[in-house]
C-alpha cells in the first residue's frame, strides 16, 4: 500500500464527546446561546478535532504548493510563465501578499517546489520537484498517476515534518502560473458541471482569452477522457503537481488530526479530490472566503463548506485562509477567556411563554 | 446652532487626490491588480479618509453604549431588563464577547452609560446617563427632541475626547435589553419597509414572542406618528438612548476624519440616522458582518455598505465590528509592506489579445 492509501485508511472520526463538552461549555458564556453563530461552530468543530479542551492557540503555517503548467503554452494566462519561480522568490524573500497576511496572523509560510519549470534554490525552499511542470493538457495527460501519488506523499510528508515541529494548523496555499485551466477543468469532470460555469478570468484575462480558456478545457477534457469516479485519474490526466501536493496537504492534516483551512478556487478543487479519495477529510475542513472566481461558489456548494467572508479576492496564494486564522483564533479565545452566567452574576433569559 | 448641527456642518469630504495616489500606488505590488479585493478597497477609502500616505496602523476603540428601554414592559425580549446593567459589569470586567474580541485585535472597549435605568459606578465607565431608560415607545415617546440631541452631544464629546487620545480608528457598540424593537420601529418607519420584514427575534424569541414584538412595533409607530422625512422626530420617538449615542460616534468619527466600522443591527440603524442627518458621514463607514438578524440585510442595502462576513452572529455589542479590526490592519499592511513588480524583480501581465 502506498504512502496515500496507508493515510486514508488511518483518518479518524472525530471526538464526538469533545464536541459535545464544547457545544454545552459554550451555553454557559455570556452571551444568548448561539449569538456568536460560526465562531461558535468553528470553537466546536477545534473540539471534535483536536479532542482536547481546553482550546489552546494553534501554531500556524500555510503551506504553498509550486508548479508550471504545460497548458499556459495555449496562452490561457495574462501572465507569463516565467512569474512562477519569480514569486516563488518572492514568498521566500517575504514580499507577496501570503506573507504579510501571514506575519499578521502569526503564521508562517512555508514554500514548496513540487514542480516548477526552473531551477530553483534557497535555503527556506523545500525542494520537492516531481517534474518540471506538467504536459499541455489540450494535447495530453498533465502527469502520471505515479507522479500524481508521489506528489500527494510530498504534501503528507511536508505536514507529518510540520506537525514534529509543533505546527498544529495548517492552510493552503498556491502558486502556478496558469493554475485555475486544470483546476476549471477537473472541476467540470468531477462534479459535471459545464465547462462555462467552470472557467474563470483567473488573474485577469479578457474576453477573447476567456473564450479561449474555455475551448482549452473542453479540448483538455476530451483529449485525456478522464474517468469521473476516478479521482486519482482525473488528477493525474488534468492536474497540476501542485493541485496534488495541497491534496496530500489536507490528508496529512486529516491524519494528524489538524484543522486545515481552504483558500480559494484551485485550493477547494484540491479539498474536492480529497473528499473524494477520503470523505472523512471533509470534517478537518475549515472553509474561508468565497473568491471571485466563476467557479468557486459551486465548488464551495459541492463541498459543503460555506464561506465565511466575501472579500472579492481572487489572488489565491492562500491569502483567503490566511484571513481566516484571526477567526480561529478568536473562536479559541472566546472559549477561554469569557465569563460565564454564573461567574458573573448574570440572569439567563427566561424560559418561552 | 447646537453642537450636532455644528459637527455635522463641519464633516469634510475625503481626499480624492490620496485615494487615487493609494489606486496608483496598489497596482505596483506584486498581484494581479484589484485582486486583494476589498483589502485594496479598504486602503483606498482610508486613504481618502485620512489624506495621508503611507497609511499607518491605527489605535482603535469600540465605544459600547448602554441604556434601558421602557418598551420592555411589553415582553419583547427573551431576557429581563436587569442584564443591561449586568452586562455593563462584564464588560468592565472584561469578560464579555466584545472584551474578548478587542483584545484579540488590539482595540480598547470604552463602555458608556448613556441611559442604563439603574445606578452604575465604575472608574472605567464613562457616566453620560441622559435619563434612566427610554419611555414605553408602545405608549409614548422614547425621549424628548432635546434628550435625542443631549444623546447625540455625548457620542460626538466622547469620540473628540478619545482622538485627543490618540485613538483614530472606531468601532459602534451597544448593550441594551430589548434594542432591536425600537430598531425595528426606525427602520419600518425611516424606510418603508414592512414591520414584519423589520422585526427579527432579537436574543432569541420563540414565535409568539415574535408576534408581540411586530404588534408592539407597529402601536410604537401608530401611537407615536413619527415623522419620515425628518430623522430627529422619529430617533426621539422611537429611538434608544444608545442609539442616539451611536449617532453621535459616527458623526464624531466623520468630522475628525477617522473611520468608523459599523456593527450589526442596532448600530447600522444609527447608521442610517447619521446618513439621512449628513450624508458625507457615509464615507467614513466600514461595513463589518451581515447579522442573523432579520431587518439587518435591507437596512444595509439602504445604506449602500455590503458586509465583508457572514458570521450568522447577532449578540451586538460591537463584536461583528471588532472582528473587522483585524481585515483593516491587514489593509494597511499590504500597502506597506508588500515587493513592488520593479523592486521585486517580477514579470508584469501581457497585454490583451
Amino acid at each position: 500500500m502506498n504512502k496515500v492509501d496507508q493515510t486514508i485508511e488511518r483518518i479518524q472520526i472525530p471526538s464526538e464527546a469533545t464536541r459535545n463538552e464544547a457545544l454545552r461549555y459554550l451555553d454557559t458564556l455570556t452571551k444568548p446561546p448561539g449569538s456568536l453563530g460560526r465562531l461558535e461552530e468553528l470553537a466546536v468543530q477545534l473540539a471534535g478535532i483536536t479532542g482536547v479542551l481546553p482550546l489552546t492557540v494553534m501554531k500556524k503555517a500555510v503551506v504553498v504548493m509550486a508548479a508550471d503548467h504545460g497548458v499556459c503554452e495555449e496562452g490561457v494566462s495574462a501572465f507569463p510563465q516565467e512569474v512562477t519561480p519569480q514569486m516563488v522568490m518572492n514568498f521566500l524573500n517575504g514580499g507577496a501578499a501570503i506573507n504579510v497576511l501571514s506575519r499578521q496572523a502569526g503564521a508562517d509560510v512555508i514554500c514548496v517546489d513540487i514542480g516548477v519549470n526552473a531551477d530553483m534554490e534557497h535555503e527556506a525552499l523545500l525542494s520537492r520537484k516531481v517534474r518540471r511542470g506538467t504536459g499541455n493538457i489540450a494535447r495530453g495527460e498533465a502527469m502520471s498517476r505515479e507522479e500524481a501519488i508521489a506528489s500527494m506523499s510530498h504534501g503528507i510528508s511536508i505536514v507529518e515534518e510540520l506537525v514534529q515541529k509543533g505546527y498544529q494548523l495548517f492552510a493552503t496555499g498556491e502558486m502556478g502560473i496558469g493554475n485555475t485551466t486544470p483546476s476549471a477543468a477537473l472541476l467540470s469532470v468531477l462534479t459535471g458541471i459545464d465547462v462555462e460555469l467552470a472557467v474563470g478570468r483567473g488573474t485577469g484575462i479578457d474576453d477573447n482569452g476567456l473564450k479561449r480558456k474555455q475551448d482549452t478545457v473542453k479540448k483538455a477534457i476530451e483529449v485525456n477522457s478522464p474517468d469521473p469516479s476516478d479521482p486519482l485519474d482525473a488528477l493525474s490526466k488534468l492536474g497540476g503537481l501542485e493541485i496534488a501536493g495541497l491534496v496530500g496537504v489536507i490528508l496529512g492534516a486529516a491524519v494528524h488530526g489538524c484543522p486545515v483551512v481552504i483558500d480559494g478556487f484551485i485550493a477547494s478543487i484540491a479539498a474536492l479530490i480529497a473528499v473524494r479519495l477520503a470523505p472523512l477529510s471533509r470534517e478537518y475542513m475549515i472553509p474561508s472566503h468565497i473568491s471571485h472566481e466563476n467557479g468557486h461558489r459551486l465548488l464551495l456548494e459541492q463541498l459543503g463548506l460555506e464561506p465565511m467572508m466575501d472579500l472579492k479576492m481572487r489572488l489565491g496564494e492562500g491569502t483567503g485562509a490566511a484571513l481566516i486564522f484571526n477567526l480561529i483564533d478568536a473562536a479559541v479565545l472566546i472559549m477561554n477567556e469569557m465569563a460565564t452566567f454564573d461567574g458573573a452574576g448574570i440572569s439567563r433569559e427566561r424560559s418561552p411563554d
